[in-house]
């Protein structure tokens, strides 16, 4: 039976962190440059992050959030019943992303003041603006060998190492936090309290042909769900199953 | 030796035209949907589409010059030393193309009524917005089976299939128009005369490391070549190759 596999954050600073996430596989895997539209994700990604760089501080937001996980499993430190080994294996993990983060230029400094990746930034956005008229920079590297594409690529990326490894650790650790249990939403509706929550993950059945509505906070939420023919309310039981990650 | 292919409209309609080709190439290749990136091209190339037909109206401007150029193929007509087997089967594919054309729906019409498309439509364009939880339903359509999606793609493009057929012919019939001939830019810079030219295309070799910034109009144009890694002026001369279609 297949399984579709949904995240809805529950509140603002994760749902920026889950974009990131998003936009950071997205550069991940376009640039290979393996066919002849995958610069088209590769500089869409990273011009969006730059985006999100410039409305956001989230070098301190992130650098906050590592932290406030290092003094949680620092309480754990000598417990009975804790797994000491790998409870220092995690405080090590974080202290080099917190570390990394701490000396890392401000995010996307460097990408902002490339020559190249400015010129063609500006016109990137107009409907079908990257021809080669409109962008005749970016045509010609296009044309240069694969294998000098994909170097590019890895040096811009590499200024971005230290917010990939600090957000993929702490998504890591917060999605640790839920466990998986079978729900039943009865009428298609289900609502919980949540306890200071950062996402909740599901998984639904195909079959059912529906999708969530999330509405919530770090402290409650309610999942309706849809009819995905005909954007209507499901009126049936719909048996899920969900984790709340803290 | 490598060789970069460039093309560059004399007229604000065949810059149009030229995105729109560009446009429609990415939505081919993306509606394979044999990665897990390809459905962002192919929405957002949908999308762009979309917003060039609210801007233009582009059935009627290419009725028009599909229009044009059946008068000027016609006047070789009985015309000796002119192919008439292959001029008559030029005017046979023009003709159909026109009355394809005529008879189609607004440009995107359909497109614009799905329901589905205009409810991905509205977030598509927010930095990393394309996430589950901002587009649940899209990301339900993404678990479906790709044999489904391709369908669902099919299904979306056949209402663009007059405009891509009537769009293809006269920028074939265009570029034919243009013979490449060997130019040499003394100190990298070009300008010619040009009557009624819709279209330049140029042949430049990669070892210069250059690429072209090409003001103009239909009528007259120059050709300046800037170096690659500096953004700068080039200083030598440039042997191209170029044709000018009209």
């Amino acid at each position: 039976m297949t399984t579709q596999y949904f995240e809805h954050p529950l509140n603002e600073k994760t749902r920026i962190y889950l974009r990131v996430e998003a936009l950071l596989h997205q550069l991940d895997v376009s640039s290979r440059f393996s066919d002849d539209l995958q610069h088209l994700n590769f500089f869409r990604g990273l011009f969006d992050l730059l985006e999100i760089f410039e409305q956001i501080q989230l070098k301190s937001e992130l650098a906050k959030d590592i932290e406030k996980q290092r003094l949680t499993y620092r309480t754990w430190l000598n417990v009975d019943g804790v797994d000491q080994d790998m409870l220092r294996s995690i405080l090590q993990e974080v202290d080099q992303a917190h570390s990394e983060l701490m000396s890392a230029e401000r995010f996307g400094q460097s990408l902002k003041e490339d020559r190249f990746l400015s010129a063609i930034r500006q016109r990137f956005n107009l409907p079908g603006g990257s021809c080669c008229f409109d962008l005749p920079a970016l045509h010609h590297w296009l044309h240069l060998p694969c294998e000098h594409k994909q170097q590019d690529a890895r040096n811009w990326l590499e200024s971005l190492s230290s917010l990939s490894n600090a957000l993929k650790l702490w998504l890591r650790l917060t999605r640790e936090t839920g466990h998986f249990q079978t729900r039943v939403a009865h009428n298609a509706f289900f609502q919980s309290d949540a306890e200071e929550a950062n996402i909740l993950r599901l998984n639904i059945p195909m079959h059912y042909s529906v999708y969530p509505m999330i509405s919530g906070h770090k402290n409650r939420f309610a999942i309706k769900f849809i009819e995905f023919q005909n954007g209507q309310a499901y009126t049936g039981d719909v048996e899920f199953k969900l984790a709340v990650c803290c």
